[in-house]
């Protein structure tokens, strides 16, 4: 954490100043956004980093979610919660999940379940954060904390439901116009909210599977009718099933499946039971199930061992089903300016066993939020805003065949003998999950080449840095205070980029070194993009922030000679950032150019986005290539001004 | 963190649900705390966590400290943070002390400084958290959290003053009287405090160097002189010196010695400077310094850097000097029952620039805390008590020794030359930094054989347990979820006993095992401790919270065969207590067996106090003795009743 740049001030270091009209509720916006579940509530938070931004948040509910339905956070989504801020107050208070166990019926007594496998639940290496289990209302809760402590102050609007959206055509592709009407209506005038009409320059609907938002702009959820019907219920139980507090898939003989996921505080436990195939044309609504119901099945699939519930904290029936969105904004092709969005459940909805429901969703959230506060601050071509739609459709589709694979695979009985034909070969479910984890974990997600993902030319000089996926934080040590730490921990959110230049062989602080030399182009040349996109008055590293790691020990070199720009005069008093050099951790010998496999000899340039994804690797020395990539879809102020007149 | 316990419930699991008669402040009190300084916080904090205890905690100062003196936390205090569960708070927003450089005059050019040595701060292993540098107010933020979410929402009391202090000592050693009188004036009539007269079972003094508790009961802080003037400043500046992020001991041929200590935020900095020696009779106050005298020492000694301060957050200057009261409570000997404790600055002052004043003065606050819990609840005999003044009064003496060393050592200009006769050698400042680092990071305080520390016959079996000095924490994984953790950070400040049983070689789950057999002596032999000191509706825990650790890894023993008294059941469902056996962490080769040298064949028991302290090593077939151990201190609810009869 940097504070005190611009002065001492006591407090909270998290609680930002407030901005001039932090905390105001303009009716013309930059950013309006339907729905404060997961998805809305990321973007806000987002968003509300920027005080130069005008952002509202609207929700049809009367308050913060107290009691939430989703409790997966898979390991990329830690990774994000960190550039937030509050992974460490996750780690702290959820469940996580290390191992999977698998049970199946007794072959000397069919009639009873016993434990067949175990599996590591995430590989190791994978994200220094694990995978945990925590009542969506808690993230919700550290979501709105970040923006309560913004400089805008941002806070949702409740009770207030979206009644209708218009765009006003002829101004779409005007970029300084405020084309969408959102009208809102109190869903309860009890409640004291008022009817209003905002004027936004972009809408997003982040208002779930019923979205309002996504039926506005005419699209369409489509996919799977859903057969098959599960319970799910939220349980302080007393049971000798030893596996209670692992992650366990039991897949009994003839009574059905469940899936138990245990949950935070160490008593509180989740279980997924199937129940009977519906008739295509049945709905689960229509069956009456009842919590009891649930739990006599739970009951019997899980014999000989007891399970006596003490006390329902949430229970539910649903029927799984895949449906998406062809597409996540309101304009088709890309010749006018997408001016409204939709997010999470609004344009894609899964089972909620391989826990991606809220993941996916949040990180759609995260890669529109800063492509809007890019665009919206001057700095980037309107026509970014395509690729949210671009990007996110696809990995939408990605997971819904993978999740369409995994409820198969789960519902699927375990060979109960080599003779079983039917049953699926423990074996092959060991191999399954290792192979899936990734994607589970979130980590796999990759956006192919765009305007904002480069060329793999180059990818051989990090290979650990795979083009389009996320940047896998690796141990380094900061060189001016000989701080062990993650080097993926700078990417936070806060919209800026950061470029990583990973020192090749030889002494860095040497002028002829690649190091030295990318940082002279970057401080001197007319077209290095920090003197073409960093605003005169700004600091050097306010919107591009590079870094430099070096293969030497923190006692092998100097921050004192490393190149100037490597040591940037920032704020009102000019105060030097020291924190813009790492090392190798030798120590601890985990060193981040053997784990992320960057060429020695030659170094290297990692590109991430501001949403933690590999932009582009390139040598050095490829100074055009990197003014060329930036200059892609990056304006400088002087664009910007015209764009916008 | 364990919660749901007696029913799932919403919101943060921090706070907790809040006793009927929560944020009252009645006159008639259990513990009347004067001071809200980090002793007094500690104190309040501890205590404020049980509902059945009345509390009041009084401060003269008019809201909480915003800007703070002491900002040094060692490893250990860390530790104690832990416990109260803002340990990683700390660690995200703290400079982390990682390495010492010393500079002395350059031999080339003696007018000039050059770095000669570099010494790693906290030697490998100390303690799994690091020496760290956070604003004193920060720390009193977290603790005031704290008391705000406990049971009770205890909150000082600001603007009172104590005006009198009196014992009825005809009531002294009733454990049922209320024998202490305070008056309460406020400091400011316009600040609304009233005055007001508070009748206490016990009393503490926290109330710094000049504590009027201290002087109520008429004990004195003796010691040296003051004759060795320092400046300190917290400053943000603009300096091309390269170790200002490094804690810098820096000597100058003429000019004296700076020490520079980083600060929390990336930007700030503190330095101590040596002023001229004081004459026998002068103090520093007619010394008339001004900062920028402090400022322009600072760039004498500093040179060739340059050192331009652009803002100064607080600065003072000071004389060294330590003294020490002869006795922390307010009887001689122990044939009468104290009333009246004095902790912190109140009985002992250091040197700041040791960065312990605060650290031990924290530690005064855990080691009465519990102990005044204890006799209050009528868990224990108040002679108990008695150990409060011995055990610390001892420490504070070590400590004030060292802290003399210290100061010289500091003030000592090192060896410029293999002739020079007066410096000291470089070779030694390491070999001193490497001895006494222990010392600084609090991890190496030892209490004496007592009442509260065993005799060390079977110290052979933890030889890393030593016996009176803090429980050294290891890695482990939890069998029953199989995540890795650190098995100290089960021992959280609520009042209880931690009993670790470690099994010895063999299967911890035969009932031959000595795991099994001390479990089976535990729950049902008449002796046992848990038997006789567990009030009848409390959970099994409740007093003695036994713990087992396994050598197997977690994949190789089932949790669902251990003793049932490591599955307790407990809270108003008899939910099972899945937090209660641990594996050796074989995986990341960290063996706690190995690391803490347990007698693997025989295994052992390592009793620790409430406040993390060893408090004895036993085999774990020592029956007799484990009872015998608690029986010098406990009461039982029967002894408790006669006793305030």
């Amino acid at each position: 954490m940097q504070f005190h740049l611009n002065g001492f001030r006591t407090g909270d270091p998290a609680v930002h100043d407030p901005a001039p009209d932090a905390g105001q509720r303009p009716s013309d916006v930059d950013v309006l956004i339907v729905g404060s579940g997961p998805t809305g509530l990321v973007l806000a938070a987002q968003l509300s980093a920027f005080p130069d931004l005008t952002v509202r948040i609207v929700e049809q509910k009367d308050g913060p979610l107290t009691l939430g339905q989703a409790d997966g956070i898979a390991c990329r989504s830690m990774e994000m919660f960190q550039a937030f801020g509050f992974a460490d107050r996750v780690e702290k208070e959820a469940y996580w999940v290390n191992e999977v166990t698998f049970w199946k019926p007794d072959p000397q007594n069919p009639e009873t379940i016993i434990r067949h496998q175990r599996v590591q639940d995430v590989e190791d290496g994978l994200s220094e954060f694990p995978h945990v289990i925590l009542n969506q209302a808690r993230v919700h809760d550290f979501f709105l904390e970040y923006m309560r402590n913004s400089a805008t102050r941002l806070v949702p609007d409740y009770s207030l439901r979206l009644a209708e959206l218009t765009v006003d055509e002829s101004r779409r592709d005007d970029p300084s116009a405020r084309p969408v009407t959102a009208r809102l209506e109190p869903v309860d005038p009890a409640s004291g909210a008022k009817a209003e009409t905002i004027r936004a320059r972009y809408v997003v609907g982040c208002d779930g599977a019923r979205s309002e938002v996504r039926r506005a702009i005419g699209r369409k959820l489509k996919g799977d009718a859903a057969n098959q019907a599960w319970g799910v219920m939220d349980v302080l139980a007393v049971t000798d099933f030893p596996d209670i507090r692992m992650k366990s898939a039991i897949h009994s003989n003839s009574e059905g499946s469940i899936l138990v996921i245990p949950r935070e505080g160490g008593y509180l436990a989740r279980l997924y039971i199937e129940l009977d195939k519906l008739n295509a044309d049945e709905r689960v609504a229509s069956r009456n199930i009842t919590v009891d119901q649930l739990i006599a099945a739970a009951q019997r699939i899980l014999a000989p061992y007891k399970f006596e519930v003490a006390e329902v904290a949430w229970w539910s029936v649903y029927e799984i089903g895949q449906r998406l969105c062809d597409k996540f904004d309101d304009v088709e092709g890309q010749d006018s300016l997408p001016r409204v969005f939709i997010a999470g459940d609004a344009c894609h909805t899964h089972s909620p066993k391989a826990g991606q429901g809220m993941n996916v969703s949040m990180r759609d959230g995260f890669n529109l939020g800063w492509k809007l506060a890019a665009v919206l601050r001057g700095q980037a071509d309107p026509a970014m805003l395509h690729s949210y739609s671009e990007e996110r459709q696809g990995v939408a589709q990605m997971l819904i065949d993978f999740d369409r694979e995994f409820a198969k695979m789960f519902s699927a009985r375990p060979k109960t003998s080599d003779d079983d034909a039917e049953g699926v070969d423990p074996a092959e479910f060991q191999r399954y999950f290792v192979k899936h984890g990734r994607f589970t974990a979130g980590t796999a997600i990759q956006y192919g080449p765009s305007v904002l993902t480069g060329a793999d030319t180059h990818q051989a000089l990090a290979t650990g840095f795979p083009l389009g996926m996320r940047f896998h934080s690796a141990p380094v040590v900061r060189l001016s205070d000989a701080k062990p730490m993650h080097l993926g921990h700078v990417v936070e959110a806060d919209g800026r980029w950061r470029l990583f230049a990973f020192a090749g062989t030889g002494d860095p602080t040497a002028s002829a070194s690649g190091l030295w030399r990318l940082c002279d182009f970057l401080a001197d040349d007319p077209r290095s993009p920090l003197n073409r996109y960093t605003p005169r008055d700004a600091d050097p590293d306010a919107v591009i922030d590079l870094r430099a790691v070096v293969q030497q020990g923190f006692r092998e070199t100097e921050f004192g000679q490393m190149h100037p720009l490597l040591r940037p005069a920032k704020g009102r008093y000019g105060l030097l950032d020291y924190e813009k050099v790492f090392c190798a951790d030798l120590k601890s010998g985990e060193d981040i150019f053997d784990m992320r496999g960057i060429d020695r000899a030659r170094g290297a340039m990692v590109l991430v986005r501001p949403d933690q994804h590999v932009a582009h690797v390139l040598p050095l020395d490829a100074h055009a290539e990197l003014a060329g990539f930036f200059d892609g879809f990056m304006l400088t102020r002087q664009e910007a001004r015209a764009g916008a007149a």
